[in-house]
């Protein structure tokens, strides 16, 4: 498929697509354009919606409601398998397993809940406020003012817009808050969907890096968990990462995923080490 | 063994004990006096810890690091099996997946990374504050005050005392404000682990009763995660639940636990479910 044809669809939703091998067996593609760490491994995200575009038509439900993934080794470009287990098929929802390996090697085990939320009703009261960034037009893209070359592929998927208070780490001046952020889209114009919230959970660099903490390395995600709350209106999507608790090298990364319209769309949680010792201070 | 026996170790330990089988293969029992939803349930957080303690063994390594859980259906009292699958073995941690089984059918299916927290070293950040609740010494227990046989059995395994503000729902005066916690310990005096962790993280009543959304019923756990940051110093510990998005009946419900030397030691996330439809005010 040529790169004009791939417009068609996303390019996340042609680079995420798996094609059905046999009940539980998907084939898949890990392509180029979402590594991370120097163009060395694929975004974790990425592979988390990759997995559970399997699992959910393995569920044949059409929305992820909750997601873990436990990432052991990152697979190389090329093509992959997602091997999926329905573990239990509810009137509401299905919980399957799944692998992602390639050349006989496991790279991503995940482990998720799938449903319709088009279809979820019940009370809503939500007391989180929306992050309190700026109309988007009048933020910067930080990211896209480093010199060329010296980012990864994957933050060229995402048109990010970030206050100038989440972006302190891009100039060397943490807030020392352990806050990342702002609004964020598909480069290629195409809508966010609910696959594509696993992604977004994981597209930011470590929030740990808005922490004052010394000379931080990238930050391998342990285990990655989102909880999908609806799907989104297409849009700008607002987006909050925290991290509260830096402790013996281990940090959590907590994401609030917000839609156009102002409603939560997903919250995400994420295990991560810090990737090499700093001067130590706190 | 009898009660009197069983005070040798803690009854969390008695009552989570697991028999290595084979490589992968463990028994069990499902035990009373951990029930909840009128003692027809074991409580989540202890079949996670029967679980965890499995996955443990078979990971060689002593400490939960994140463990996920879904919960499929209930076992009843009596024996089940814990059948674990080594993922990754890797130098720091081992990833594994396991499956609580009974007479056949899946109860619960586990996902989780271990490790030796006592040799975790790393910077230590931590923003959050332990709760702000008062001296445990000052404060009722507010679940005991109720009718004896009108609490499930397992509120009789921890000795809760909790602060008025969080105790609002059991006097039908829910704060609004969503959030549950106080101090607690074993009722039979033995220290918390880092396994027991994973149980306290679901031992509360539903955090959305402190919802003013109406006559909640239970709230059906689908997913809960527990990072699991330290090994707990003996006495109290302070809890914290909150929940701060109910939407379309779905809530997350978010823990963090604290020791008695005011180290923070665990992080919890759930996603449940609101257990019937309240008059909607939301």
């Amino acid at each position: 498929m040529t790169e004009r044809d791939a417009t068609a669809v996303s390019r996340f939703a042609h680079d995420t697509a798996v094609q059905r091998l046999d009940v539980d067996r998907f084939g898949a593609e890990c392509r180029a354009g979402w590594r991370v760490i120097g163009d060395a491994a694929p975004n974790g995200g990425y592979l988390m919606a990759l997995g559970a575009r399997a699992m959910a038509e393995r569920a044949d439900r059409p929305d992820p409601v909750t997601v873990t993934a436990h990432f052991l080794a990152p697979p190389a470009l090329g093509p992959v398998e997602v091997v999926t287990e329905l573990v239990r098929d509810g009137r509401r929802h299905a919980t399957v397993a799944a692998r992602i390996v390639q050349d006989g090697r496991e790279c991503v085990r995940l482990l998720g809940t799938f449903g319709d939320l088009s279809r979820a009703e019940g009370p809503t009261r939500v007391l989180r406020e929306p992050p309190p960034w700026p109309a988007v037009d009048t933020l910067d893209e930080p990211l896209r003012a480093a010199p060329r070359g010296t980012l990864p592929e994957f933050l060229d998927r995402l048109d990010h817009r970030m206050p100038a208070e989440t972006s302190g780490w891009t100039r060397g001046a943490p807030s020392g808050a352990g806050v990342h952020g702002g609004w964020c889209r598909w480069s290629d114009g195409h809508a966010f969907d609910t696959l594509a919230l696993l992604c977004v959970a994981d597209a930011y660099p470590p929030v740990v890096y808005d922490l004052d903490v010394g000379d931080l390395a990238w930050a391998p995600t342990i285990e990655l968990t989102v909880q999908v709350r609806g799907r989104p209106a297409p849009g700008w999507l607002a987006t909050r990462f925290t991290t509260r608790a830096l402790t013996d090298g281990f940090f959590e990364e907590d994401g609030d995923l917000w839609d156009a319209d102002g409603r939560l769309v997903a919250l995400s949680r994420q295990l991560a080490l810090v990737g090499r010792r700093p001067t130590t201070r706190g």
